[in-house]
């Protein structure tokens, strides 16, 4: 047992985003043809990543991930913290490295030498402002046990899971072995579902690991319906009280509610004067809450910290936050 | 001779953009120790723009180049056209190729297979606004009068040279040898000045390039000003009109001056409610000139597409236009 110095690990798919716009017209297109799923995301292989590129319009290319994105925030918040997660040794693997270094994490995942080149996100942009996302995971699903730093993981009071890599058998594993690492140590391990297709795609194996290895879960209402397959919202967050110490359910414009074996804790959404993107507000909101739990706040502050930072994300194109979320925090406070 | 199907070929680097945002004590400091120019472009090493990119925020890539940009821009106004520049065989090249072949531009150029990486430029972007740019050329400057493509340029009524390419030997041979495709198929050659301190290291080539082959030339004030050695405006103003057939001079907030032999054009500038990154600025304004150009239109309409695409590109973040050019320019035609 160690004195946990970090907030937060977290382990990830390491993904360079590709943004660009793209018409409704192409994504129906893309839609009956290749099943892309406007406002989802939706898996892709390598030789099809080449192909959408191909027929995508001049973008830009910016560090993402899910958890990744997360850990952004949380270093925006003043937490710190370190991510596994695997890049190759190409370009677009030192472009994700560098970003999430100079954040002041700690990033020390071997790249893959190899094989598959760095995971990409190929994100089309509609006029409506939403984004549709095609992901190419590349090396980061190569991600294994052996990957898992027990020594970052001694260090952290969380170890944070990004439920998108439970995409590939040996990524699990990864996942057991760094909530068996984080517990060894008497410390908490958090897990996000991502996604309720992907929930759906692995639903017994996320039931299996919420019940054995996870403390803190979050998860919007649609993801935490689908885990238990509970078609009301109660009789989910019924079954999820009786298998974590912590839930966090986001519910968009309805703020989030914080479950605690038998508290109920309704956090409101943070007013946004006009909602620009709001891919991210998910990621932000786990930002915001494990920084206040790796602080010691109680956990309607941790639920307010996670708002503020979901509505600063969703007011601007991008998935991470565009301005320092501890001058935010402390701004609010003082209000 | 060959009646041309093309508007514009542009000779130019192949630079990817990364853009990230910097303190100006941070500038300072960087100037103080390696003579970063605040406000322009200093060509730096790979070892340090490595050094330098490990030092800068995490960021946001993009596809760049003066010539390039020029040429997004000529081909968001309607314009046709082709670019030779030299990216290498790496994932930054095929950034590259595909943002500027999805503008449907002709890029053929064989990356290089060996050697240096495709070049990068290194943007800072201060709280005032300002760009501060650090370009390492790495394969853009491996250009060699091989990679001028002779048939593309003979499709063209204008071949469009980058200043910036000037750097180095082989770049300038490829510069007469695309000159030269040029004039035999009878077609036009223009040049850009692209940076005072570019026309400083190589003056006397520049003179002899713009005396020997160059029929339009673009630059600001500073940059026709040092070629010419003339403190004086007029002076600059009154020696270019003896060696080109057409200059056109921009003059930031003053507009533009269109000189043709004894013509001197005035252009006004294009209201902009308000200015947030002059970056481009000059690089659009060539895209909206040869674009009236090559449809034939008179110099003080040529002038004109300048200055709206110019207004255009100030008005946001960014080195290339946001809107579709040939719509702006159909809209202020009808106004």
């Amino acid at each position: 047992m160690s004195e946990p110095t970090l907030g937060v690990v977290a382990v990830g798919n390491a993904l360079l985003d590709v943004l660009s716009n793209a018409s409704e017209e192409f994504i129906a297109e893309q839609h009956a043809q290749f099943g892309m799923e406007k406002g989802s995301m939706t898996l892709i292989d390598e030789k099809r990543a080449v192909d959408l590129y191909a027929m995508m319009d001049a973008g830009i290319e910016t560090s993402g991930g899910s958890a990744a994105n997360t850990m952004a925030g949380f270093a925006s918040c003043g937490g710190k913290g370190g991510f596994i997660g695997k890049i190759a040794d190409d370009q677009l693997g030192k472009i994700f490295a560098h970003d999430i270094k100079t954040l002041g994490l700690t990033f020390e995942t071997t790249p893959l030498a190899v094989g598959a080149p760095t995971g990409r996100c190929l994100v089309l942009i509609t006029p409506d402002a939403q984004r549709t996302m095609n992901t190419f995971l590349g090396a980061s699903v190569e991600l294994s046990p052996n990957d898992i730093d027990e020594d970052l993981i001694a260090q952290a009071k969380i170890t944070y899971l990004e439920g998108y890599l439970f995409d590939k058998e040996q990524a699990k594993s990864a996942f057991i072995a760094a909530a068996e690492a984080a517990h060894a140590n008497g410390h908490r391990v958090a897990l996000t579902l991502s996604d309720p297709f992907c929930v759906d795609r692995h639903r017994s194996d996320f039931l299996r690991l919420v019940e054995n290895h996870v403390d803190i879960l979050f998860a919007n209402e649609d993801e935490i319906k689908s885990l238990f397959m509970q078609e009301n919202f109660d009789d989910a967050v019924s079954a999820v009280s009786k298998n974590v110490e912590v839930a966090a359910i986001t519910r968009s414009e309805k703020g989030a509610v914080i479950i605690a074996g038998d508290q109920r804790i309704t956090v409101k959404a943070e007013p946004v004067e006009t909602v620009v993107d709001t891919t991210g507000a998910g990621d932000q909101f786990a930002a915001g809450f494990l920084y206040g739990y790796t602080e010691g706040e109680d956990l309607a502050t941790c639920g307010r910290y996670g708002a503020i930072a979901a509505a600063e994300v969703i007011s601007h194109v991008g998935p991470r936050p565009l301005v320092r979320l501890a001058d935010l925090l402390k701004e609010k406070k003082a209000a």
